[in-house]
């Protein structure tokens, strides 16, 4: 590269950073934000973990309620374990509902998860509160959407509260802060017969 | 809800898990993976790390190399440097390449790096290596595609391999086992001026 491009790549570059510098000084909000990871590709519930990851890492304490998996050994619980004071990690659900095919057991298996999301999101030391797969429950009217949306508009200010699951009702899509759509453009389980793998699904 | 749909939910559920139990049966191989996360959504690097975080916990080797991420300290670094035996954690970048202001230089940064990234996949010890923000740097031609998917195609069959970024190159989508596209649905930076913060963005 010549001279004279280094010279237009500095000049470039310059303009993009005095630019981005404008964006930035413009963003002065500082609050907690409802965010909501749903679609049909991965990425939803681990996401959300890398989330609870940063949290802890600045010392934000973060609880974390598993309303699918719960029998079993997960590598997130393992790892969480080891910072009992920064991050409460419960896996309270009893599998899928193709699983337990009990309608009245799982209703109750989610009500018991969510007064637990309900009990960190009211509990302001809480930084950030994750409800994962809740979404699957409300599709399955599993618990009261009404009763959900009316929780969560009422978290406290500075509280993230972080909802995953594939098809998130709209009512909560409206309401959110930061909604992410995770698209499956190639699956491997899908495509080439690969099963769900330690480290990648669980 | 009476006995009867009761006893319906119960029929239903058997069957479906029926289906889901055949289709898990036909899923038989297990193999390393190359996973892109692209698209302009949030969650590309954080679903890395939730990645990154299943795997330690299962006790696997897993090498993370940020391309762009450097000069800040961030939570993943300060979780991730508890697990020394389990995760070497490497931010090699040293910024957006507005804030560098030097092709040379940022070139040099990618080319480090990118040898590191090699470097992980080539020793068998690691059961993960994530390239992250890998796509960013290839977007720039700060490395030559060529070179990169070739190092890929040549990785270890049961080595997991994980590149994020946005407007990741055509090539790599299509050498890919799992691409995920983040779609950003919402955003508060964009809608509400709201800036980044500690635990959502780093």
């Amino acid at each position: 590269m010549t001279e004279r491009t280094e010279a237009q790549h500095t000049e470039k570059m310059k303009k993009r950073q005095a630019a981005h510098n404008r964006i930035v000084a413009s963003k002065t909000v500082e609050k907690g934000l409802l965010i909501v990871h749903t679609g049909p590709g991965k990425g939803k519930t681990s996401a959300a973990l890398g989330m609870a990851v940063r949290a802890i890492g600045h010392g934000k304490k973060v609880g974390v309620v598993q309303f699918v998996k719960g029998a079993m050994q997960t590598g997130e619980k393992a790892v969480f374990d080891r910072f009992p004071d920064l991050i409460e990690f419960k896996p309270m659900g009893e599998g899928f509902t193709w699983d337990t095919q009990d309608r009245a057991r799982d209703i109750a298996v989610a009500r018991l998860a969510w007064e637990e999301v309900k009990r960190m999101i009211a509990d302001t030391r809480y930084a950030m509160v994750i409800a994962d797969e809740l979404n699957i429950v409300l599709r399955y009217d599993y618990l009261p959407l009404d009763e959900v949306v009316e929780a969560l508009a009422a978290k406290p200010a500075m509280t993230h509260v972080i909802v995953t699951g594939r098809n998130a009702p709209q009512a909560l899509i409206d309401m959110a802060d930061l909604v992410t759509e995770m698209t499956l453009v190639k699956h491997p389980f899908r495509d080439q017969g690969v099963k769900a793998q330690a480290g990648i699904e669980f």
